[in-house]
């Protein structure tokens, strides 16, 4: 035994805290796969009971072909090798870093996917749904994906940036994808029957509020995983700084659930659930670029912040660009990505330096999060309304009227919901 | 490379404990914060469906401003440097020890707030259950954690304590402070409309037993991270102590439900489910203070006697008091809470040393618990009756006869929980 | 200080990555716990709403008598010592290796119980369930899990074993053998009336397709505590397999239940709920035994195969057998149970080496697979024949026809799920 032995030791702590970041990206991706139960509760809640079981299948078509087909192509198209101005990446089939990391990218793949699901419920083909999916998972979200999170073009200034863009867990890598998608689709499927009478608005409750509030609880659950995770590490300073992160995250949803909360109470006389749901949500959004770089103050601003214009964004959408949005994740995920994204440019930290333009961080930072914030939006609806154009002149993405009136339980899966024993009298 | 790297090995190890400790308590607050989705299910599931969506606003309302006051005030107030005597401490606005800390004691504290939500479920005014969530997350509750958690004069025998008072995970500090005040609003509140008929009882019957279930479910899940995380630490002998924690947690809640389960089916002939549902949670109460002194024996026999304790509490208050706990969460928290601060005298240990009376510990320790429970009794009652009481003058505490008929959910929210199909044409 | 300290710090790095492998144990045993909360929300979703009380009821005696049980006497007949050939083991009463350890091995036992509770729903006697919950917990899947986790018989190639027995995570130890007991108690409890009419078996529908939905997402998150926890430990390649282990396990889940959607659009016109959430089912159970022992690609492909299987396995054993298994239990964790034992012997692997037939491994493995399964299959089969015959003769199996007309909950547990103010109107 010598001092030889010293280099194994100290090799043997570095392992330990590889060791210890693997089972913190193993349990943050498991929370994070959890939310996908979240997304089936608040998009079936919030929309019609003859549409639930649909809901179901296009959820459980998110993470089983999301996983295969992310596995398969969407890592190495998001972590693959530099194949050009850091714009795409490739590193052949089945291609992984760990299994920790590819299972933890995984569920994050399948959270994009599902944004698409909610806003167009209730009228669309679940072929058509199946089939953007996939694109979706394997192709828009890993190859945008690497633009920041593989040292891609957005992730230095060897070109146009005027600072690294900044989007830790994917307020517009993620949200804002998933939101501009849903965004084009919801307009290209067009509003459901009933929605819009004589041009103005109609309220379509959705079937149940306990699932849509359950599911929300759980998507904030989730979401602990889900920025948390994102940290990729643990031991040291990556401890202190997921622990960071895991704090502002709830004060920001905290704080997104109270704005729209008081907001609603303020403007309409009562405090209203639906919103306070969508603005917890949104304050989620909201930090999820950031939550590395933002005190707790300023996490709590952007929270409240991003939980005041999501009531706005899907008032405006609604009834203004008369886009049919079923449970608003345009608003949810978009426009409040869009935000989070923003607002790092905004009153930003980084460490104890200020990068944001009220912290005196001057512009840089706020250009880069505008571009990124362009270019992902860009990148989102010019792809989705390629491709969903494509699908509108082949296959179609619309269902028959009768069989939308029937409810896409009965007409696409041959199943309803609920069987109550009185119900069923009744229907008899 | 020498001798004297050594000492920044040693000390490397110790800081990896550290950071092992931080991933539980991060884990374990996360678990302690689904502990309100399970509240949500169980206070509505347990009442009335006119009232659901008041309830889920309750909770959203527990956990945002929970997690806001706690962190603007409360932990400071909790956690900061002692004010004189071990009673109120105070560290400044926005005091913290650290992320995973301040994280995890949020949780807790929001814990609290929604306890008192469900036994006064279906009657109360939001704007007075809102104000009075703040009081008690932000005052009532931290001030009287400072006793014991913060060194405070329950946690020494500099003082009148025969013994250092032990509550290992809040028996007594958040489970019997919420359920203390709890028996104050429903007792001031007054009883639903309708639930004694010629001074009889009446069962007012829940709407959904599957989401009581599933509520219960989810609480039992979170409370391995209330009672597991509150070692504070892991590495050594804290993990084999927390993993001891969560084992006597399990077999706790096990013999409450079973406790319950038997009791009912011995009295009443057939087992119930609403009072197996409180017998776990009762068991899971009755170990919170003891989880650190108690044998597995010795927690199953604790929980057990919870189990059997809380389904004659309830029919105690319900029938003999006339108070009318909507949920039961005065017998559980409260009484079982109680009982739990209290067993610790009784038959604790202290490693391998009995410090309850039955297994040679003498009186000291139960004395101790004894001052705990009543020191956190008149705390809780005293100024939850001050607040309650000054809030009955001002804006008053109840709904009017019609808003309770009509259901919260409409006249506070003006919004249902359900939108079903048939239900719709049926009420139109 | 000296060179003689070094010792110390290499046990200290030991003894981190036994405290890590506890974490990860506790967290892996607290996910494993929630799944109950998963099998009751498929068990009561798949079936009649007048029975859900008594579904709820049949999990909470689950997880109660199983974790008292367990603790009291079944750890100690699983891994206990020796007591003769590796087929019984006995360490005492309360026997314990660890807080851990039982914990985690305490929520596997809960597991088999409960899989057994859904096949018979509906017409069972809640004291028949109680007392075979019991024998199973505590005696006839701990005696067997012996054989294969306590170095037992199957473990070792001392006696008749080809080669070592491969169960990683219980796709025969738990599943099968749940499996295996609820066929034979399906059998000798008969079909629900109005199962068969004129021996053609009709569609008896679940009354709530979202609890199943909800219930397969929370099996699927908890499995992947049951398989990556199987590791038992963390640390170096620990942590590397543990996290292979997980997303192996969610590619077969996600296979799964893409093989029984793809089946059930290509073989009826349209993709079946029901069959996609057991098609997922299936392809877990099919992946627990070889998660340490799959490629991914073999993974994906024993998961497909499993949720095709399940699908033909339903049909037959609902109309070929006439076996009237309310939820598809039978076929999931019996079938699949089997396949997913077997398939180790088909395509799996060890390290880099094949030691399936099909990638260069011979007959060895598969041999010792078909002995685990045919083994485990004449135990569970064979004890519940004799327990369920016993109790046949004497304390009957199964309720009176008016009570199982009137549902279980009522007759059993003297309450119903659901109060509507709508539906009890129409009632009274």
């Amino acid at each position: 035994m010598s001092i030889l032995n010293m280099p194994l030791i100290i090799q043997d702590t570095a392992a330990i805290e590889g060791d210890m970041g693997m089972m913190w990206m193993l349990i943050s991706g498991i929370l994070v796969f959890f939310m996908q139960a979240g997304f089936f509760l608040v998009e079936s809640g919030m929309t019609d009971s003859k549409n639930a079981v649909n809901i179901a299948m296009k959820n459980f078509l998110d993470i089983a072909v999301g996983s295969l087909g992310f596995w398969f192509i969407g890592y190495s198209l998001m972590y693959g090798a530099d194949m050009g101005g850091g714009f795409f990446h490739w590193g052949g089939f089945t291609f992984s870093q760990g299994a920790a990391d590819l299972f933890f990218q995984t569920v994050f793949a399948a959270t994009a996917a599902t944004i698409v699901s909610g806003a167009i419920a209730g009228r669309t083909k679940y072929t058509t749904y199946a089939i953007f999916s996939i694109i979706l998972t394997a192709f828009i979200y890993p190859i945008a994906g690497g633009w920041e999170w593989n040292g891609g073009w957005l992730n230095n200034t060897d070109g146009i940036m005027p600072a690294e863009f900044i989007d830790f867990a994917g307020s517009s890598i993620v949200h804002s994808v998933g939101g501009w998608a849903a965004l084009v689709a919801a307009w290209m499927v067009g509003p459901r029957i009933g929605k819009y009478l004589d041009g103005k608005a109609v309220e379509l409750h959705g079937h149940n509020q306990m699932y849509a509030t359950l599911g929300v609880f759980i998507l904030w659950l989730g979401w602990f995983g889900f920025n948390g995770g994102s940290q990729l590490a643990w031991g040291g300073d990556d401890a202190t700084a997921a622990s960071q992160v895991v704090l502002v995250t709830n004060l920001a949803a905290a704080a997104g659930a109270l704005g729209a909360l008081l907001l609603t109470w303020i403007k309409d006389g009562k405090p209203n659930l639906s919103m306070t749901l969508n603005g917890a949500l949104a304050g989620l959004v909201s930090i999820t670029a950031g939550c590395g770089n933002m005190s707790e103050g300023g996490a709590v601003l952007a929270g409240l912040v991003g939980g005041i214009i999501v009531v706005f964004s899907i008032e405006f959408i609604e009834r203004k660009l008369k886009i049919d949005d079923a449970v608003g994740a345009i608003s949810v995920h978009g426009v409040a990505g869009a935000w989070g994204t923003l607002v790092i440019g905004l009153w930003g930290i980084d460490g104890d330096a200020g990068i944001g333009i009220f912290n005196g961080g001057g512009a840089a930072q706020l250009g880069a999060q505008a571009i990124g914030v362009l270019a992902y939006a860009a990148w989102a609806i010019g792809l989705s309304f390629l491709f969903l154009g494509i699908m509108k002149k082949t296959i179609g993405l619309r269902v028959t009227e009768k069989e939308e009136i029937d409810g896409l339980d009965w007409s696409e899966h041959g199943s309803i919901a609920y069987h109550g024993k009185r119900q069923r009298e009744i229907e008899e």
